[in-house]
């Protein structure tokens, strides 16, 4: 059984046990958006949280250690997502990417926001002329630094 | 002069005479990060700004009503960018794009977050392990919805 | 049972049973094109148009809340299509994309057509030199607009 | 002088004169569609027509014969377009291509909507929620059909 | 039963019997070429034609509504083909795609060959060099005319 | 001077001194399909060829020597084509590329149409439903044969 | 069964077997790299030795015809193969291509090497500094010949 | 000036120089494959022999330094050429390439055909049908060796 | 049982019986780096080893044969790697990559380090402000050598 | 003027002048790798280091603040190199990116080598069968940490 394929069965088990991803995220005790990229298999599921998944979902025992390894990650079935819903947040970077980058580098200087000292927050936020979707990408700034092992 | 030239220029013109980003968004009172993409040619830049900025970066006049068309937007050279602070959001979207797209599904239904009625801030916020690159992206929830026109 | 799977089985029953896509739109009581999207797995069934193209169809009863979830959009195998009938509609792109834009900023101003607040009809329009495929898409207008969540 | 060239003296003499794709449709008497895209590249323009584009915008006479013959065609700078505003048109085809290639199969047969004996005209239209843009794509009907010359 | 699985099956069918593609194509009284092309997954097979193709190969006879619906096109594995007796065609539009298209354009105007109101013919001709492949494609010239429905 | 620039040349000298591709064929006494491909940059040009053709067009002697040299072929900018006419060729490629090469190997037996020992002819032919477009390829069969150099 | 599971279950069979490629060749009296590349899909193979090949590993009858038809070609999973042992060779194409297809001409005139009537031989040479593969391609060689059948 | 401007200006120069790619190599006194690989880009030209070259083709001294340097090699200008002379190369990897990794294995065991300790010859050789293109392509066997630097 | 298979069973049954990369690597006798990338499909497995393998994870025997072949290698799925633990290394491909060669060439002449007699290290190593992953690439130094085989 | 223009006129005066990467690299007292990856566009120069290279090398002083800026990164022409000297390290990742991966998290756990705090070093090494290139990577270990800013 591979990572791929109990991905696949989570998808489909979810659906059909009308589970909520809140539901499954807090089951685990965990935040929301970081259950459900772990759950589509793009983080590893400690032992504990995978023995609460597997049993709600009727999984079977042997995908523990399984969820348990770090996944080969990245999500996307193409290069260029054909979703809509994700797509915008690609197009966002088509068209935002240069600004983010030379704001970046005035502000903090020469560096990265990090992927992986990271989290991910949505809110539905309101506003008179529709609810929005705020997405908060919160990284700890990397600065270039030239550095190699002591000794 | 095309717009791909007037945004070389300004690039070069920009560096040439010291000036920041905010320095040119305080001239010509817009929002920073929407200036920066602006200028790198991802917006329309109004005539009154344009002339403001023409007239700090020392370009000539012509290029103002360029600067005011619409754009030909995408600023990215290649479909997946190369360059890492650029890249990590990319990145973002490889491991949490399915979970964007699930969360936005559970929480609003289905429907998209709009990258055109859209405002992106980025914030420097503190954190006991290092700074943090704080990145707010807002838009309007636009529910899928089958409709035509009247009459 | 993935969604894909089931769209599988549906393209493959519907054959079997001689049914038309009119004859499925007609019993869910929905916009033709819209159902053949949704039957395509490109939008979610809700539950009790669900329950009757399952039972029209012969299908499991298991697939009506996997076609009732959020699919993943984007049904072309490749990035640019090979079948002629689809194809001649990525052509209209490359000869009219850049003359469809400039049009929407002159008349509209800045902004683009929604693909989500939308619609799609196609008729049979008599000419004497042969009757012609007359597609309408119909999408809100969304001019660019810098907003952000209140408070 | 290449058309490339002389498609992008027009697109910058017409932001320089401050001409609308209107008026320039105007002059020469012909739909603003078809205009529009004649003048970025993608149609010959006839010889009188020519003349009367290259005085407007203060081009050189010799783009006139350059203007009259037929074109290299396709003006996406990449295979999946960029800019939002033409990205919606592919979005469209990625999440409604199938259902049209149903559609034409159910109500006209096997073949397709010629994109050659065709015309494309794009109307705004008002809705309580907000103008909509509407495309219409009119093209003959062409049955497949395993036809020979004569004799 | 998709239509790919109904392709391989006759495929294998085909071989297992010793058929030849000319013994098929008198069968159900079609062209060879066209008869090729559509047990290869290209055409519409009428459900008279389906029904001696199903008894003749032995297949199932549910592949007669499946044969007849009209398919996806399109029936290269690679954007570029990497057979080598496909390739020569290939290499024959890169070498001469330029000037069959200033030839078309010099001979009959502006438009195209139809690739839809088109037969294909190939016959072995003599040469006291060695035989001859000739490839005859016999498609109808569509000018391009801006047309739109009437009424 | 490169090959590709005296080929731009020759575009933007035939159109301005309005000549067409049968004088130039004429003139050089070579079939047209060859003359258009050989000015297009496919072919080398024979020195006293070439020499006709600079005269005609008004191009410099250097240009001589550049044409009689073997060129670098391929001459589509993108390895689908985007132009409708040339396209129409590439999509008879993926609807009845499957079927040529099962031809060809019933015909002939295992092995190729050279596009090498090869020539290409067009005519227009009249058909009571609109003249048509008459391509043939007509190329040396090649078997297939596993041969070495003697000795 | 398709040819590619044949070729995947010869070379599951022959590993399991411990049997060499120069023990199946002898066996069907071919050369051997004839004979590998026939076994990985690449040439039909005669009926006879099909025979021979079924029997020493143990597959099904059925294969033999499978096996004499003439396959779709093009072994490589990747457009640029990934395996250094294959890699190497694409190398050399990067960086003696060019110097390959001047020599050609320089030494023979316009034409090329046919990969058809062509045969390949790979030898083991010896070195002071290291045993040597020495690869021999070899193919006739065929003028551009502008050709067509007679009559 | 870059090497690739030296290139583009050896391959411009040569032919108005009418010299041939042998009567290059004799003069710097290395084997011709080697000669123009190296002029076109793909190997450092040492300073003897630059010197002598840019005598020959009246280059500006400038040049060389700068073919003196090593390469950024790679000469296709697609990953899959076009070009129907180098195309028959790579048609040969895709056909043989399989059977040449497996070759080597079988004679060699576990290893590459080196395209660094390599060189490439091509003869004219006769055969009753034709002369033939003889190409040995000669690298070192490297054997996959799992060492480390001493100390 | 392909070599793929037998990779996907190694993944799966490690993490199912809670065995350590190190602890197989031990069991075999061979550096913790090769042993992850042969039974990662990488490199054939001797037969010794590999029935250590096959008997520790409880694969069938009929394994070891094929993991004693050379395998297909290349373990990336798409060319640019989307896991950011891989992405990084090509990242420091795009950004030194450059770089990487030009001290190369300048250190030890133009040549390239050998991938094949490579091996690979990785050591956790102490830095006040964070352990650090240490990666130390070590292949022969190969220079460009225009060698043939003797006699 | 560009980054990439002033990249460019550095490759080509460090050939002019003779200089060597160590020589520029100790002038402006900085590590040899860093210097070339930054001299070759890849980080920003500090403005006094700028003024030196642009002393040395012979630039405008212009080049000084854009040598200054931080640049978009990514030096590779084509996202898989063609150069083999480059091509090696992307081989090194075909073979044994699974496989660092693998260990990094039997290792350290779920995380990534840094390439920003990162530092790389080249030595040329004796080894009795030839000198060795050993390349070390050298990147501070990032655990995977879901964080957040405070407050």
């Amino acid at each position: 059984m591979t990572r791929e394929q109990i991905t696949a069965d989570i998808v489909a088990a979810r659906l059909a046990k009308g589970l909520t991803w809140h539901q499954l995220a807090d089951a685990i005790d965990k935040p929301v958006m970081w259950t459900i990229a772990a759950l589509l298999g793009q983080h590893p599921v400690p032992v504990d949280c995978g023995a609460v998944v597997v049993d709600m979902l009727g999984l079977d025992e042997s995908a523990i250690p399984v969820l348990a390894a770090v996944p080969m990650r990245g999500g996307l079935p193409t290069a260029v997502p054909t979703d809509p819903t994700i797509y915008r947040f690609y197009e966002v970077l088509q068209v935002y990417g240069g600004a983010i980058k030379e704001f970046i580098h005035e502000e903090f200087g020469d560096g990265i926001m990090s992927a992986i000292n990271f989290s991910i927050d949505i809110q539905r936020k309101p506003h008179a002329a529709g609810d929005r979707v705020v997405v908060t990408l919160d990284g700890k700034f990397l600065p270039y630094d030239w550095t190699a092992a002591e000794g």
